[in-house]
């Protein structure tokens, strides 16, 4: 195994025969240090690779110049969008950021946080796991002093910045279009029952149906799962008996996508004469599938990036307190999905 | 602005009345330390939230159990299916991950090396960028103890760790696939000419010609960008006169596959009659898409999976030396967008 690289601000200090608080002092500049001085210790700094220790300067500055990305995963469209806002926003504001993945496992969130608990980071920018009902973890930090903001998937309970979309209307006005498109049994796929978004949908959703349809169907909730496989499952059940199959459905997740028209294909369902589909997505590929898939598009890449310049605002100190709530609705884009054909 | 947790094992060790190394023994159990102290000390430092200096244990234990992952972008599905594998391997070896991305920029690439390069990780997982022609950057850090894999997109002049897939025969195999179902205007739609990947694909797309088919087209390397606007533009050019159209592509970015569904819509170009695709991908809607995409499918998790735990045999000391190159082969994936339509 290599050795590792430990030059440090105190070897760096012995071998020029200077103090610590110097060489610090000149590697930053800092005037009460001579030009000659500060090129001298910037060249010896260079020559060992010496890099500026990010915690130890964070203890002195209380800054790192990074943001902590914490994120259930990756695979989602909506997150690698969300992402490339907030690296856009981050570079505008000359930070870096680091990602991290939960899996959707409230576990392992708990240990990304206490992690980056400890100066790594000036802030957070989280989207909460689909197990995380309490925040104590969250909460424990940002009291101590930690600044948080939630994009998209955040603690009710926390009032902490948030910037999020418009579920519960996006949600009411999917009901609103598929009842337009003469449905009259719909069904809404959940992909989880407490996240304060899925909560919202689903509320959206109900009021959706009573105001607007005139008919309820049993059971018209239906909770799925993050594997392909059970989804699949699930998703035969709802549509294999015709003489009860809904005729349109409003799906919360994108990776349900596949298995709906996966399982539709088997059976032999017809979309969307005999089911009329529309997705929360943001999915590129929409105008490409067959047929092409109405979506509830959220502007993932805009959430991302109000998040991180909120977060840099006060990182900045041009906020006196982070409580801010933004939200930036989604836009309902009809494809042949969910589009009535006439006979 | 919060106050920023400052507290230290200084701090710790002040309230306490010990020295700073008795603290840090009696965090890490130091059979030296009474249980009672040991006791003591844990209490403090959780009621004061405190979390082990991860630099500071670094430049003590030679280790932070964290892994950098360096990516040039998220939102191609080979990534995001690799940082799946990488993350799997990373939680059977007790390591952490963050991942970093470069946006396909040197200048980023570099940055974020340097930022690495001080101990706040043990090893670097990268797939370069497409502007990395030569890694200084990366050689300088792995010659001063740095363990640096490669996965997918490698240096060819640097001899550490690669894990790749086999591009040149993938890219020849794609060709003879294309000229059995009787193409004989192949082209190639290249995103990059000097990444290593790009140019085993050219190699083998050229020998697939020359070996396999009649008639050669000119200017059959195609180069596309990063832009989606101007491939739609650049594959216009090419599809639009018919006279001198290609008959198969075969397509080396799993982005440019929206921008030649699209083209050939607005061009009215039928896909597989009139043209035959099949792409480099690893696009989970491969088999939803209209008409469905015939895909060479690269082993991304197993790739990611595979690079993590050669890293980790590393770190771990299981290896004298960091070297092996790992060829996991890919899979050409036949479905409509290749296959010959009978009249």
């Amino acid at each position: 195994m290599a050795v590792r690289n430990t030059i440090t601000i105190k070897v760096l200090a012995k071998k020029l025969g200077l103090s610590v608080g110097s060489v610090s002092k000149a590697l930053n500049d800092s005037p009460e240090i001579s030009i000659e001085t500060r090129e001298k210790v910037k060249k010896l700094a260079k020559q060992h690779h010496y890099t500026p220790n990010h915690f130890a300067s964070n203890l002195r500055n209380n800054t790192s110049k990074t943001i902590a990305v914490v994120v259930p995963e990756i695979s989602d469209s909506f997150f690698s969008l969300a992402i490339n806002g907030i690296e856009k926003a981050a570079q505008e504001r000359a930070y870096h950021i680091i990602i991290s993945i939960t899996n959707e496992l409230l576990s392992k969130e708990k240990i990304i946080i206490n992690e980056l608990h400890n100066g790594m980071v000036d802030g957070i920018l989280i989207s909460i796991s689909r197990e995380t009902l309490e925040g104590s973890h969250l909460k424990e930090i940002n009291e101590f002093g930690m600044p948080i903001v939630f994009f998209d998937r955040d603690l009710e309970a926390m009032d902490t910045a948030k910037v999020v979309t418009n579920d519960f209307e996006s949600a009411y006005n999917a009901v609103k279009h598929l009842v337009d498109q003469a449905c009259n049994k719909i069904c809404f796929l959940s992909v989880s029952e407490s996240l304060s978004i899925s909560k919202k949908r689903i509320e959206g959703f109900k009021k959706g149906l009573i105001e607007l349809s005139k008919y309820n169907m049993p059971n018209h909730i239906v909770k799925c799962s993050t594997e392909t496989a059970e989804n699949d499952l699930i998703i035969t059940n709802l549509l294999q008996d015709s003489s009860n199959r809904p005729d349109g459905i409003v799906v919360s997740g994108e990776h349900l996508t596949i298995s709906i028209y996966n399982v539709c294909k088997q059976l032999g369902i017809k979309i969307p004469e005999q089911l009329k589909v529309i997705c929360f997505s943001n999915l590129a590929y929409a105008t490409c599938l067959s047929p092409s898939l109405s979506t509830i598009t959220q502007p993932a890449f805009e959430i991302g990036y109000k998040a991180t310049h909120l977060l840099c605002d006060s990182l900045d100190g041009k906020l006196t307190e982070l409580k801010e709530r933004v939200i930036c609705p989604s836009k309902l884009e009809i494809r042949a999905s969910s589009t009535c054909i006439k006979h």
